[in-house]
C-alpha cells in the first residue's frame, strides 16, 4: 500500500495506519493508550535529548534508519550517564512511501528499543508531499543518578582519552551504499548501554563521554577541547580503524577523523583508569576494539601525532561532509 | 542567507547556524551546554508528549509554525494535567530555506516558550534536499501531580461535556492563506496553561481533556466515546463558532465538527461543576468563548442534536480534510 496525504489527516486513515503498523509493532500498555500525552514513572534527575533521522538510503549494511532512530538518541541519553528509560517515535512520510517499507523500518526500530532497554511511550505521524522518503524524530528520556556529572567541562589535565572501537564504519556504509559501492564495510549503528553500565558500575570516575557522530572525532574532541579549555592529544597509530575502511577513505580522500560513526563513543577519565576502562568495554557487546588513544594536556586545540612523531592541528569539519548519513 | 547542505554537516557550518539562530532566541544555561542531552529536575510523575509540524504556509493570520509547534506539545501535556516544564526543538531543514524565516520562527517559538513557561532544553538540526521548507519537531515533558488521573477512558454517565472556545478558526485560517483568500479569520493557535491550571486549582474533577486538532470536535469526541464506552451528545445549537468561520465553512461545504484548531480543549466533568468550569475558562486568556455543549450518555458514539430536535450520528474524519494544518 502506498502512503497517500490522507494517511496524514488525523481521521480514520490516519488511525488505521497507526494500528495496522506503529501499534503493532510498538504496542504497549503506555503507548496504547493512545492519550495526548504519556504519563510515566520518573526520577529526581532526568537527561532528555532529541534526534531527527533523514539519512538516504533508509536501508543500509549492518542497519537502517529504524535501528538509526533508536540507537542516535539512546547513546546521547548514555552519554550523560545516564539509564535510557523512554523514547518517543515521530514519523514524517513523504506521499508514496510504501507501507512494507514503514513496517520493515518500525520492527527494526522495536528490535533495537528491545536492545536497549527502552519503551517507546508516544509518537505523531505526519505525511507530506514528496517522493516517498522516512524521517523520523526520536526524542528520549533517562533516568540521572544524583551524583552523577559526566560533562564537556570537566576534562582535566592528565586525563587519558578512550574510544570504544572502529572508526569511519557508519560512514563509509553509508556512503558505500549511495554510491553503490560493492565492499563488506557495515554500518556500526548500535546501543551502548551495556558499555555505559559496565563502567559506571565497576567505578570508572568518568569526566566526560561523548558519541562519535556527525562531523566525526576531529569536531568531537575539538568540541571537548573548547569547553573544557585544555588540547588533547591523540595518537594516529593508536586509532583503531578497520583496514577496509581505512582502504575506502583512501581511495575517495576522506578524513577519518571527519567520518561519523553510530555506534562509538569517546570517553575521558583519569590516566589511572584509563586501561582498566578499555578491558571493560572490550568485555561488552560492540566494544572488541577498544582502545587508549590519546591525553588531556595544558592549551588548546587537538594535536595529531603521526607515526614518525610529526605533529599537527585537527580541525573541526568545515563543509559538507557527507550531511545525511543520520 | 540561503541554508545549505553543509549547514547539516554536523561540523562549522552547523555550529555557526545553532550560534547564530537557536542559540541567539532559544538561549538558557541548560540549552546553552551543547551536550548530547540536557540534565534537568524531574518529579516523579512526569508526561511526555511529541509533535512534528509540516504545516503550509509557514506563516498565517494569527500564528506561524513556531507558535504552533510549542503551542501543540504544550497542549498535550496540559490535556493529562501535567504542568508543562521542558520542551525540545528539532528541525528538519529542506535546503534553500532562508536563514531569515528560520529565525523570524524561531524568535516565534522563544516567545510562546515564554508565555508557556516551558524552557526549550535540547535541539537538533537536519538539512535535506528540497524547496526551502520547514519542519519541527517538539516534545514535552510536564510534571503530573500524584494523584492526577485525567484520561479517556474515565466518561462517566451524566458528565458535561465543555469546549473552552469556537470551532473551526486554525483550520480556516489556514485553508484561507493557502488558498489566498481574504478575510479576517485567526489561527487560534494558543498555550492553553492558564484554564487548566486555574480549574485544577479551584477543585474542578476533570475526567478527561483534549485538545481538538487534526480531525475536530467530531473525531476527538468519537475517540472518547470509544476510549469510555459511552455515548456522546452534543447539541448543534451550543458548540461556539465565530461567525466568518461559519460562513467559510459553509461556502466550501466544510463540516465544522471536523475542522481542527490548536488553541481550545474539550473537557468532561459532573455535571454539577460544569458551569463552574466554564465560568473560570472565561476568565482566562483565550477562553471567552467557553460554553458547555453536551453530556455524557448510555451507548455508544457521538450523537448530534440539532435545533429542530433533530439527532443525527457525527462520524470520525474520513479521507483527508487537509492534513497540513499542523
Amino acid at each position: 500500500m502506498k502512503i497517500t496525504l490522507a494517511h496524514g489527516s488525523g481521521g480514520k486513515s490516519t488511525s488505521d495506519l497507526i494500528k495496522n503498523i506503529f501499534a503493532k509493532h510498538f504496542g504497549n500498555p503506555i503507548l496504547n493508550m493512545m492519550e495526548d500525552s504519556a504519563v510515566v514513572a520518573s526520577s529526581s534527575k532526568i537527561a532528555v535529548t532529541t534526534d531527527s533521522f533523514v539519512i538516504t538510503p533508509l536501508f543500509f549494511k549492518g542497519g537502517d534508519i529504524g535501528r538509526l532512530a533508536v540507537c542516535g538518541t539512546v547513546n546521547d541519553l548514555l552519554m550523560r550517564g545516564a539509564t535510557p528509560k523512554y523514547i518517543t517515535s515521530a514519523f514524517i512520510i513523504e506521499e508514496g512511501a510504501d507501507s512494507d517499507t514503514l513496517e520493515k523500518i518500525s520492527a527494526s526500530m522495536a528490535k533495537t528499543a528491545k536492545e536497549a532497554g527502552v519503551t517507546i511511550i508516544c509518537g505523531d505521524t505526519k505525511v507530506i508531499d514528496g517522493n516517498g522518503n522516512i524521517f523520523i524524530n526520536t526524542t528520549g528520556v533517562g533516568f540521572v543518578g544524583e551524583s552523577t556529572d559526566i560533562v564537556s567541562t570537566n576534562l582535566r589535565e592528565g586525563d587519558a582519552v578512550i574510544v570504544s572501537g572502529t572508526m569511519g564504519d557508519h560512514h563509509a556504509a553509508v556512503l558505500s551504499a549511495r554510491m553503490n559501492i560493492e565492499n563488506n564495510i557495515k554500518s556500526d549503528n548500535a546501543p551502548l548501554c551495556r558499555m555505559v553500565r559496565e563502567m559506571l558500575k565497576d567505578g570508572m570516575e568518568i569526566h566526560c563521554m561523548r558519541d562519535v557522530t556527525r562531523g566525526g572525532l576531529g569536531t568531537v574532541l575539538n568540541e571537548l577541547a573548547d569547553s573544557s579549555g585544555v588540547n588533547i592529544e591523540i595518537e594516529e597509530q593508536s586509532i583503531p580503524v578497520k583496514e577496509e575502511v581505512k582502504a575506502f577513505a583512501k581511495i575517495l580522500g576522506l578524513n577519518i577523523l571527519h567520518m561519523g560513526n553510530e555506534g562509538k563513543l569517546v570517553a575521558v577519565l583519569p590516566e589511572k583508569q584509563a586501561q582498566q576502562a578499555v578491558e571493560i568495554i572490550k568485555k561488552c557487546p560492540y566494544g572488541e576494539n577498544a582502545a587508549v588513544i590519546g591525553r588531556v594536556n595544558k592549551g588548546k586545540g587537538v594535536t595529531l601525532i603521526t607515526p614518525l612523531s610529526g605533529k599537527r592541528q585537527v580541525n573541526v569539519l568545515f563543509g559538507e561532509g557527507l550531511p545525511r548519513i543520520c
